[in-house]
């Protein structure tokens, strides 16, 4: 666990006046201990006595397991009668009780919903479902709602997190490279993403990749019509004077990437010219003005008043960007319109505008990842 | 919505006095109606009026809608301050209202984890913390816990649901043809499975397949020690005499294959073919016993006995088999020593003896996807 990470927390506890945190959806195991978990069963219970314990279920690898931490493991995979969680319950609160939490409150995110895929995506992890309720009534119900600062964690991000962050960005700047090489005309849609898909997983031949998968969607000519409200891949083969938009997640060893390209094939029209050459403007002027202190609404501002200075207001249906890098799309408040976030060092977010419609029988988005730096920012897409 | 699924829903509903149903998990969605969403967040409201209506939110496609049903959409995707789900909410106990279900019970699988991921899947979809406490205000709190007849729903397996498994069983041969044809000395376990990966992708081409994604997991030589406890590609690359094993999960337009296959490269040791040979043996003595009213415990029995006589007992450490279809690992009883299960035309399971060990230095795991029939079984994955 990396110092920074660990006084962000600390100090989370002691304005909060809570005995110990349970961390346990995969993208906050990635955010304390870089563990990236192959089941998406794994708790760690955090206390400020330097001392936390990583429960972690009995099928999970031992070399995926984070070092200089206390692992105990809890019963799961072997063929048994027993309910693991009851154990794993109990042994938490063993945890607690040992270090005399009893009397202060624990706290840990509730939310279900919008959690990064474990390794073995498959399927969403077997957690329980009564997995809230049961750890709500451990140490005694003595619980406190944290949410906020406890979603506040992820909006900022270590030097040890962007580490993995700019790995990832490696790999998906050769996936975009077969994107930009594969664009032509005959290629269909569904095998474009397929190919870029495939490169991203290549990435595990690096041995020290142990995870890289991508979710490419690619969208061409009128089917981008739509790419405002959702991406998917079809049957659809590329033709001339299509823009071909690629919208790309990639997790590699649980550090996201999303990102955004847009390719004309060809010769385009006047239209189609017009709004990418609107997007790419708008997106330089809102980057341009990223640096700590300035409000995330005026960002989304700069580029909004953009484009609709050039008259396809409503075709950009969509904020401007969010959060990245523990997840596809981080907590936190992003640039929008209902923005309250303040920029500071140390974010990284999406800048990521868009003009799409019927009308325009067309669509553009280009979407960038960039950190905010002492002074500035720091282009991690730049590829 | 197919007659024969109706019939079972009705009959549910007749038995435990309820007025409506709700409909949420992908997975559900897909049994129901046959309607894999892509954003993962409508909503089934089931009455037995012959009126059922769908909730949809707006960024989700028309064309992935199913026929024949009445769709509301809830605003989501839009850039806006309204909290979607308020409006979703209210808008079900308008429905419920407009019915007269008040004095009846609502039911629904309150259950969050271990659910298909949607068509987007980078992230689990974006449902509310409150969702199930939300959902247990409605109908003024009038709600009956019916997992376990709601959960044996997912066991039955109509003739439009094996429409579905087949085509998704068709894609999965093509991709164990390119497993065994390129799972030879020098291959990296990533890149056959990224080449697994690509060729389920690219069944998308044919336009029928809207959605056609795997999760295909290549482990050989000793990274299949631990075979039976969990499933990964690593960079390692393929040596003569390793078994090479594929565990592959495939979702084709929302239907489910779960297979294993393993290939014995070059010359193996008289272990990895004792071995081989003996799980081969012992699914093949599961799958001949399988018909219409015997136990699932005793199809356990008889591969694991054959197992265990053959010395190695403690080697098999899991399940022989579960459902599937609707998911990579349906609901319900399956093959397993402590399941109280029956079997009944309908059911479509897998039957995966394994053997693994350290001592080993190797490990095999065959697994097949069976539909019981009216007098025996049919093999789906006969490829």
């Amino acid at each position: 666990m990396n110092h920074t990470r660990k006084k962000l927390v600390d100090e989370l506890m002691q304005e909060q006046e809570l005995g110990a945190l349970i961390f346990w959806r995969p993208e906050e195991l990635v955010m304390m201990l870089g563990y990236y978990p192959l089941w998406g069963l794994s708790f760690l219970v955090y206390t400020n006595d330097e001392k936390p314990v990583l429960f972690v279920p009995q099928a999970e690898p031992d070399d995926v397991l984070p070092p200089g931490i206390e692992i105990k493991k809890f019963p799961w995979g072997e063929l048994s009668p027993i309910n693991p969680w009851n154990v794993l319950f109990e042994e938490i609160q063993k945890v607690l009780d040992s270090k005399n939490i009893t009397g202060k409150k624990i706290s840990f995110i509730q939310e279900r919903g919008g959690t990064t895929p474990c390794r073995m995506s498959g399927e969403t992890p077997l957690l329980p479902e009564n997995l809230i309720n049961s750890l709500l009534k451990i140490n005694n119900g003595n619980f406190k709602e944290c949410d906020g600062p406890l979603l506040s964690l992820f909006e900022f991000k270590t030097e040890d997190d962007l580490k993995g962050i700019k790995i990832a960005h490696k790999v998906v700047g050769k996936a975009v490279a077969v994107f930009e090489k594969n664009a032509v005309p005959g290629m269909t849609e569904a095998r474009l993403a397929a190919l870029i898909e495939f490169e991203i997983a290549t990435a595990m031949e690096d041995s020290a990749i142990f995870s890289s998968k991508g979710w490419p969607q690619v969208q061409s000519g009128t089917n981008l019509v739509y790419g405002g409200r959702f991406n998917r891949s079809t049957a659809k083969t590329i033709s001339n004077g299509d823009h071909v938009m690629l919208e790309l997640a990639a997790c590699v060893n649980g550090y996201w990437v999303d990102i955004t390209r847009t390719i004309a094939v060809g010769e385009t029209n006047d239209t189609q010219k017009e709004i990418f050459k609107t997007v790419q403007e708008a997106q330089q002027l809102a980057i341009k003005t990223i640096r700590p202190g300035i409000s995330m609404a005026a960002i989304d501002t700069i580029a909004r008043t953009y484009i609709e200075n050039a008259g396809y207001g409503k075709f950009f249906n969509h904020a401007l960007g969010h959060h990245v890098g523990f997840r596809y799309h981080d907590a936190g408040q992003g640039f929008s319109p209902f923005s309250a976030g303040i920029l500071k060092e140390g974010m990284v977010l999406t800048v990521e505008p868009g003009i799409y419609g019927e009308e325009l029988k067309s669509g553009v988005r280009i979407e960038d990842n960039l950190l905010v730096t002492k002074d500035g920012y720091e282009l991690l897409s730049d590829y």
